[in-house]
């Protein structure tokens, strides 16, 4: 056996999330039957995060186990020739047979976009929130900064997913960035997220910017780890998984 | 009669381009329809660029004669209501009655969109241009500074079309920027563009970056007038109509 890893990137608009499902199209799904057609094999994939539907990648990090040595230069071209425009496939490498991409990953970065202007642009509605709303970035960083370090976050958690082991989270690092076009990008940089986690940061953030909530809210949202007292889910699409660390 | 100015933006994607066609869906038709349901009276559109099927435009500038007068808030809330989601008005403005998009407009500015990178990102597949060769961007600088100024610019054009008074235009600015992951900017800026031209200039740079054409041809291919000369005309999906000058 011999212990493949995939760096993939995708628009997650016209798939049913990362995970196979028999409802639709999935990413896991796409890819595996793009493998499996190469390889003449059945394939099983692991990924670094089990993206929502509508939720984009610019850094997924994948692995399975190919039964053969394969050439990563000629898989990696096969395999952007078999896949939809919507899949691209940016690296390919042979790893050791430990590597797990959930298992081994250090942290992760999430970017949420959002558009505040009136009217969005049509090339962004894709992958931006479209809340048209100015925003308060003084209040979003004072919020932002009380959520950084090492917390219990069921406050941000929807149903509390099997996979979670632990509701206690490090985020190390939330980063406002204004972009032309009145969007705002928002970076988070945390060890694991629980689910729908960083679309609820996004949402509680997004409300305190608006002044739907008070921006000294944050310490005793953690404290309570209610759900209901937090912010909207902010929408899939303007979620991208930016990046997995390694070590 | 009131002269309305809008200002819009569109993904040119799923369009057969500006103009009215039986053949497909156009922007033009579809704003006229939506603008004809809002007012209940027939409009007639003038638009300063007439984009190819595929171009999109971020600052589009139309106009058309309204029979009685309109609340500019309300209009551009009805019309992004009623607009697919390809179609955005950013702005509407009553105007003196003499302003022509067209006739009035001093100068365009169009962005051209290269990704040179192996795989190209999902997120530009519909905006950018996937040239997967590395460019050289002395060699595109040193061209671009010979087309600056005021040239008969036949060699850029293809099949000079009606509306094209004159082959002699005048660019006042190139400039290229590297952006994040292999993505190449090239925008022009003059003061009219012949059928094509902004494309052929992009795909003209793009096989000098590229070794294809020589870095100190332009002089000769604008004294010779000779299109098959030129470079490739570069697909439409890689250019934007980003802004037009007014006095």
């Amino acid at each position: 056996m011999f212990n493949i890893k995939l760096l993939i990137s995708y628009l997650g608009t016209p798939f049913l999330g990362w995970q196979k499902t028999n409802m639709g199209p999935s990413i896991e799904a796409t890819l595996e039957s793009a493998l499996e057609k190469i390889l003449r094999h059945p394939v099983t994939l692991q990924a670094a995060s089990r993206t929502d539907a509508g939720v984009h990648a610019e850094g997924q990090v994948v692995n399975f186990q190919a039964h053969c040595p394969v050439d990563p230069r000629r898989l990696k071209h096969s395999l952007n020739g078999l896949l939809p425009k919507e899949i691209s496939v940016l690296e390919v490498v042979a790893v050791p047979k430990a590597f797990h991409p959930t298992l081994d990953s250090l942290k992760k970065e999430y970017w949420y976009h959002v558009c505040t202007g009136f009217s969005q642009l049509p090339f962004y509605r894709n992958a931006s929130w479209h809340f048209p709303f100015a925003l308060n970035h003084e209040a979003m960083q004072r919020a932002a900064s009380d959520l950084l370090g090492t917390h219990d976050f069921s406050a941000f958690c929807n149903e509390r997913a099997l996979w979670d082991r632990d509701p206690v989270c490090t985020l190390e690092r939330i980063e406002l960035t204004p972009l032309p076009q009145d969007r705002l990008r928002i970076s988070f940089v945390g060890d694991h997220f629980l689910y729908r986690m960083a679309r609820n940061l996004a949402g509680t953030l997004a409300y305190i910017g608006s002044g739907k909530l008070d921006p000294s809210c944050i310490p005793s949202l953690l404290k309570n780890k209610d759900r209901t007292l937090a912010g909207m889910t902010a929408p899939a699409h303007g979620l991208t998984l930016k990046h997995v660390f390694y070590s």
